[in-house]
Parts: C-alpha cells; sequence; structure tokens
C-alpha cells in the first residue's frame, strides 16, 4: 500500500469510529426522548372519541420527539363537552414540561368549577405564574352543551382563530384574550355561540400556518381559511391540502375538530 | 490519483457527509434536552438555604440531561421546614415529567395540610395513580420543627436508608413504606425522633449506591455508611469520597444534607 493509500485507509478508520461514538450518543438521546414522548403520549385522549352527537378527532406531529402542542377532550358532566388545544412557547422537552403541568391543573379545577372556559383559564394563568416555569401558552378552551348545543369558549391569544365550518362556509369564532402564564391577573372572557347542525369546529396550533404559502400571519391565515373550507372540516381531507411532509415540518402542527352529525 | 486512492477518497467523503449530519441531529437533541433541564433546574430550591439555625444542601447530578431525582425545602409556616428527596423510576425525559408533577401535587397540599410527610404521601399516590403516567417513586419527606427540634418523616420505600449523623455516631432513620404510584390505597405512616444537637441528616437516591463497590445491596449501603462517618456529614468531603467521575456515572445521583447548627 502506498503512502498516500495508508493515510486515506487511517482517515476512514477514524471517522468510522467517530460516526459508531457519535450513532450511540444520537440513540441514547433518541431513546430517552421517545421514551417522555411514550409518557406524554399517555396523556393525550382516545382518537375519536364519539359522545351525544358530536365526535372529536384530533391529529398531531411533534417537530421533535416531545411536543409543545397539547390537547384535550372528555364529558366532566351529562350533557357537557369540555375540550381544549394549547400550544405551549417553544417546543421539545421544556415545553412538554409544561402540558403534563396544564393536564393537571385543568383536570383538577374542571371538577370543582362550573365549567366555565374563561375561569379555568384564569385559574391556569395563576397556576403557571406561581410554577416559575418560564413558560406561556396559547389556547382555545370550549364547553358544549350537547342538549342545547351552546357552545361556551375562552380565547387565550390562540393563532390560527377557530373556524365553524358550516353549509359550505368558513366562520372565525369571535373573541379574543391573552396568552396564559404572561401576565398576572390576565382576566379571560367567555364567549357563546349555538353549534350549527352538522357544523365542524376546526382548531390548529400555530405550527400549521408556518407550513402555508404567503407572506406574513394575514396571507397564512386567508391561506388556512381556504384550505379548511376546500376540506369541508373533515381531518383527512385537510391533511393532504397541507403542503410537504410532516416530518419535515419545523413546528409542532396539531389538527383539531368537533363535528356535530 | 490511482483507483484505490480515488476510491478511498469517495469513502473518507462520504464518511465526513454522514459524521456532519449526526452531528447536526445530534446537536439538536442535546439543546433540546439542556431546554429542558434548564425549566427543571429552576424548580430547584436555592443551594443552600439557612433556617432557624438549621442549613439545607444538595448536590445533583443527572445522569443524562433531565433528571428523574428531585428535591425541595422551604419554609411552609413559621418553625417548620418541609424538605423532600424523590427518586422516579427510571431517568431522563420520562422521569422528569413526574418530577415536575411532584412539585406541583406537594406544593399545593402542603398549603392545605396539616404537614403531615405521611399524609402529603397518600395524596402523591393517589394523584400520581390517576394521573396515569406508569411511573413511580421512592422519597423520603421530612418535616422539622426548628424550635422543639421534633422531626417527623416518611419513607416510602427509599433507599439508601436516611441517616443521621451525631458525635461521629451514624445511625439509620427507623421505619418503612411502599413506593408511591404504584398500589391504590397505600398507607403511609409518620415517624418521629428528636434531631440531635449539631446532628446532620444525609439523604441521597439510589444512584449513589451503583456508584460504589461491592456486591449486593447490603454490602453498597454498608460502604454507603462507612463514607458518610468518614465525611462527618459535610457533603463536598462526601463527595470526595465517592469513587470515578460524576459525568460517567450510570444513575442520577443526588445528595442532600439538613444540618442544625
Amino acid at each position: 500500500m502506498s503512502k498516500p493509500e495508508q493515510d486515506a485507509a487511517l482517515r476512514c478508520q477514524q471517522l468510522e469510529q467517530e460516526n459508531a461514538d457519535l450513532r450511540t450518543s444520537l440513540e441514547m438521546l433518541r431513546q430517552d426522548q421517545e421514551a417522555g414522548y411514550h409518557v406524554q403520549k399517555r396523556l393525550l385522549p382516545l382518537n375519536a372519541m364519539e359522545h351525544q352527537g358530536f365526535r372529536l378527532n384530533y391529529w398531531l406531529q411533534p417537530s421533535l420527539y416531545l411536543s409543545g402542542d397539547f390537547l384535550d377532550f372528555w364529558s366532566p358532566k351529562p350533557g357537557k363537552l369540555l375540550f381544549y388545544l394549547a400550544d405551549v412557547s417553544g417546543h421539545g422537552a421544556s415545553s412538554a414540561f409544561v402540558t403534563i403541568l396544564l393536564k393537571y391543573i385543568v383536570s383538577r379545577y374542571a371538577k370543582e368549577d362550573d365549567l366555565s372556559p374563561a375561569r379555568l383559564c384564569t385559574r391556569i394563568n395563576e397556576e403557571l405564574l406561581v410554577g416559575g416555569l418560564d413558560k406561556h401558552l396559547t389556547l382555545v378552551m370550549g364547553c358544549l352543551d350537547t342538549q342545547t348545543r351552546q357552545l361556551t369558549y375562552t380565547l387565550g391569544a390562540h393563532l390560527p382563530v377557530p373556524l365553524m365550518v358550516s353549509d359550505g362556509e368558513v366562520q372565525e369564532l369571535e373573541g379574543s384574550g391573552m396568552p396564559i402564564g404572561l401576565f398576572p391577573g390576565a382576566v379571560y372572557k367567555d364567549y357563546t355561540c349555538t353549534f350549527p347542525e352538522k357544523g365542524c369546529l376546526m382548531m390548529a396550533s400555530d405550527g400549521v400556518l408556518e407550513v402555508l404559502p404567503g407572506e406574513g400571519l394575514e396571507a397564512r391565515q386567508k391561506e388556512w381559511r381556504l384550505r379548511v373550507a376546500a376540506s369541508g372540516g373533515d381531518l383527512e381531507s385537510l391533511l393532504q391540502r397541507l403542503p410537504g411532509e410532516p416530518d419535515n415540518w419545523p413546528d409542532d402542527v396539531t389538527l383539531m375538530t368537533v363535528s356535530g352529525f
């Protein structure tokens, strides 16, 4: 073997060793994150749930392993459906921590409370600030009376604004609110509307806006609205209308629907 | 360049590219875990704290980035010091999730409760089981009356058994208890003792036993006891008596002392 050949062989050998070491470290962190996500997934509700004429569906894709997006829905009392979708600032492990706490806080207060989403948000805001995790979140939370079809909801600075799809029309839910966990004493407001017959409420985390084309928030929200309209409120159909590969999306993306049938 | 030289150069090039890709992936996961640990660290108490004649110190080293060990101490009422050291099954992200929840549950109940460690543990046990995270923990929790020097404590299957160092003697705290988050309806018991003048209570997570020499738990606990005795209850001195490099220890290791002065 010539001298340059020997040098090259040696260099290859070194690189192979380095690669093997890197793979080992990477595998260790991957397994750790996967174990974490396994725990986090246990906290998500069963997909899909049907309850007294309504169906709840979701699709959640973390950008790394652990998710800063979170959602939950259940029937805390006969005739009531409580649901929320939250998006914690950032993504990954640090944000995932907050989702665990969020689930715990909401479950706890939803037992005591009169199921006012605004009051629940006030409580979450207080608890997150006391907790000192230095993380905030945006959130849409609703409580649906399945008999009267009255939907009471609150919006904690959540984007994109939830859309109600009904009879081929798409309407933004009215209202506004502050992010949760940022401002002491922040006050949230309950809004109400009637859930339309065969209507569908479409919610998403803001990661979805990042994958849509357009310059600026306005343009992307418009794109979002167009695609939701074209999907007719169907989750699968909407997913097919989003560009690119979910695995490569830069932020966590969550879609969630409440549909009346 | 000869054909074998060309082949070797090409192989090197491929390996370098793979190497760079692996480094990028690894760096992304590392940063994520570090951000998570940054959040987790915010939940730890200030080291060290002095309060009415007592000092609390600790040293915590996660084996990866995120820690399944956790501790806290504070004065919930004048004249009372509450402290605990917990070791969640496993380590890393999935266990770290539980530490966040633990801090939240204990802070919450310690406000309402009469500061009985046993009753606090009963509550944590219930909440963890309801939470459905499928994780359990061992724990030592104490409440110290700084006036009477009465220490009320409970032991949730925690190893090594906490040691009281006083006048050159080392004594195990009496008592036993079940792990937390495994058995519905598990009952915990409060034990009491008088905290000796200038005594020091030394607690540790079971990771410390893994770094000590000896075959089996008994032998390692004996080693632990010997080293604690030799350190006289001083944290720095004890650390120097543990073998190997903390960075390479296989499990999270936490040491914590409560000393009277």
